[in-house]
């Protein structure tokens, strides 16, 4: 529950100020802090209760595609950071160092993980010996360090909580196989638990995973215009099997390397939902995820209190049979200063209900997407209650497609391009010859970057051109500002 | 699913060498692994289920009882640790610290939490002001880190999970009722969840928590007659709060520092499941947190094989509606061979299915713990498997229980404690003057420390004296080898 809060200032217009507003809606929902360490913040427990819930429906899938959760140290010694050359050259400039243990010095230094792939390689050279032993298949979920120069609250902190899928196959084709279906798993898991619509698609090598012989992402537009990789997934090929030898007798009684793949989330998803669904009046979270999907708001004057709280609370324990009901019984705020606070906060649905209401066995039903508010029937609200959740996920869903669809345009030139990304954001679908020269120079001019090639329709359209080099396309990419 | 394991020797027997069984049992069972990184073990798939299990048992009670999950920066900046004197001088020695961000040298070292208390109430100060925002009920699941010199997988490891409670109160007096509650919720969950009987207390000084006004404790009794430190909550009073500042303005508009509590159980509670059930065949895991509580064994030949499978994957189905049931159809392993690795692992119950007992629709169900087999009609299974799995949770506390009541005698004189602790080990009923120096004398002579002051019949019987000083006795405690 909530504590008074005298803030009734209205939020920042996300229009007027898209960065201002998230970070009002972030503190005054509740959802997390700054702390005094540089770059750490406290999930604060209304935005950790919805990590709670999306980390919940992630790991349902995580499990039923196969994988096991398990547990690696925290702890990466230096040694073996290095053993893999480009993953140690992405991640040494970020890494926080432990020299001393108690009283002591140590004799190496530990990195605290910024990704598990070396500590966990390292683990996996020992266990795999045979053919038997693949495929591998397994996740944890932990926290990672890395340490930002500029954070922001759940997009990018010093800090994070995240899982991390770490696999080894037998083969190449199982390997790709694996990174495609996780893939997959991201995109059905953003689309349905989120309501984030999401394009998944490859990396171009300058934003692949440092390590990795391929980076596929989910991409989404936030409602902002601009572009939020919201979760990538690497084959691995064999960079790090061959640095770190994990090797298995094959039944051809040969030795060989396995083949990897890993993948991640992390709480960087809660920032996208916010930004994906959020409006001028605070958070809206979709009900498969929200921690209270509904909230009771009796509204009473003395005479009439315990007849209405009475009446609530038989309401809200029907009610929390079929749904996480909240009810908000406290004394001293206005019904009004409730509502304003639950919307803030993003409660899918609101039930007001008064003497009156009580007396006609109904309530008002307030949307808090639509903004629409409906008498009910008390007796049908348990029936109905799931089934406006429902809608009210679908809605989300639809109005963050839409939202994508007409912010998704074709480009041809660099200056049309340039023209897109100022004046509109979003998504610009375009030619590129496959040249890194010029995503580098897109970069340059207009802060875009390939956010991915994607899987569907990656193919060039008939006669498309690359928009620096004017060359023949290779590839339909989409470029966009991102977080 | 396991690999194969050519490792068909015995176990060292409890009874010969009890440490070398527990960890062969860790490493064969496929609990965890040691790590290269000092003092850091791998939670594999297996122990991690169990893990998970256990975690998700006692989150729901810590939700049912009001709190609610947050998270916490995993630094503590070392002026923030030193702000609580004993806290400090507690903990200072077995810390890791972080001195390198990236490139850079830090201007302050940085700890890796040893526990939550310092960098919580750093943020509590800022959060609560008034009686309204109390009490603040806040729990974490986390890995913390203390720098042990000798570790034993689970039992104590450098780095290791747990879940920490942060509680802040208006009184003295609810602080005090919330540090029995949480107590109590850990009795009820270890002899519930674990069937894993522990006996509450209160610590001495010499064993409570550094910066506790007193330290309770749940101590469980282990089958080769040492303690287990189960679970600790403590009572902190005002020591943080004053030393961080944490105040409110109470309803009389007096500034008034709250009364704090935590609490707090950890992976080392696996390390008790397997010490309190495990015989000299493995590990034996309580039915409500096994990982597996059923497996089904397939017996065939070659010429059985697709009708015994086909059997046996219809009736995993079935039960599988009901309980965990894993389904070992491996090929290439003799059922024997998998009858001793479930047996190993510590599933409850075993499954036998041969194409004889397919004919006559029947099995063979094997009990993990009596080791008794008999005959069962499938068609009976689904319905009886639960019931079964009750049966074999209730012998297992039944047992553990039996054992410590066994397992506990009084002593009336050093000469008589000391005689025990080496014969018999167990607890120690003996009389405590409330003097220190009781209880070093008692750990120079025997080892053995005082667990706890019980807080059931804790009071000392008529004419008790203390052991070492022979005044008369001001409680009755509990003296115990421990781990």
């Amino acid at each position: 529950m909530g504590k008074p809060k005298p803030d009734v200032r209205k939020l920042t217009p996300k229009s007027q100020d898209f960065s201002e507003w998230y970070n009002e809606v972030v503190k005054r929902a509740d959802m997390a802090d700054h702390s005094e360490i540089r770059g750490c913040m406290v999930i604060k427990p209304y935005g950790f209760g919805l990590w709670e819930n999306m980390r919940d429906a992630l790991d349902r899938r995580i499990k039923e595609t196969g994988h096991k959760n398990a547990y690696f140290p925290l702890f990466v010694p230096e040694s073996l950071l290095k053993k893999e050359a480009e993953h140690v050259e992405g991640f040494a400039p970020e890494v926080a160092w432990v020299t001393h243990g108690g009283e002591e010095k140590l004799e190496e230094r530990l990195a605290i993980r910024p990704t598990s792939e070396a500590v966990i390689c390292s683990i996996y050279a020992k266990w795999i010996q045979s053919y038997r032993d693949l495929p591998l298949l397994i996740n944890q979920w932990a926290n990672v360090v890395r340490w930002e120069k500029r954070t922001r609250l759940f997009l990018r902190t010093s800090e994070f909580l995240w899982q991390e899928g770490h696999t080894c196959h037998r083969t190449e084709d199982e390997a790709q196989e694996e990174t495609l279906k996780m893939l997959e798993v991201y995109r059905e898991f953003l689309e349905t638990e989120l309501a984030i619509p999401a394009i998944t698609g490859l990396k171009t090598d300058a934003e692949k995973f440092p390590g990795a012989q391929q980076t596929y992402t989910v991409e989404a537009l936030m409602s902002n215009g601009w572009a939020l990789q919201a979760g990538t997934s690497h084959n691995l090929g064999q960079h790090f099997s061959k640095g770190f030898g994990i090797k298995f007798l094959d039944e051809d009684n040969a030795e060989k390397f396995v083949w990897q793949t890993s993948w991640g989330v992390s709480t960087r998803l809660v920032g996208g939902v916010i930004m994906t669904h959020g409006d001028d009046q605070g958070l809206i979270l979709p009900p498969r995820i929200a921690p209270h999907q509904a909230v009771i708001v009796p509204i009473y004057r003395d005479d009439t209190r315990d007849k209405v709280l009475e009446g609530a609370r038989s309401l809200w324990k029907d009610l929390s049979a079929v749904a996480r009901v909240e009810l908000d019984d406290r004394d001293g705020f206005k019904p009004g200063w409730k509502f304003n606070e639950w919307e803030m906060r993003g409660v899918p649905l609101r039930i007001e209900l008064g003497p009156r209401d009580l007396d006609a066995g109904t309530a008002v039903l307030g949307n808090r997407v639509t903004g629409e508010k409906e008498a009910v029937q008390l007796s049908a609200l348990r029936e109905m209650l799931p089934k406006k959740l429902e809608a009210v996920q679908a809605d989300l869903l639809a109005r963050a497609k839409a939202h994508r669809d007409e912010n998704t345009r074709p480009a041809s030139s660099l200056a049309e391009l340039s023209e897109i990304v100022e004046k509109h954001g979003g998504f610009v679908s375009a030619g590129w010859d496959g040249d890194p020269a010029t995503e580098a120079k897109v970069k340059e001019e207009t802060k875009a970057t390939i956010r991915c090639i994607p899987l569907k329709s990656g193919e060039p359209e008939a006669g498309m051109t690359d928009v620096v080099s004017g060359k023949a396309a290779k590839h339909r990419v989409l470029y966009a500002r991102a977080f």
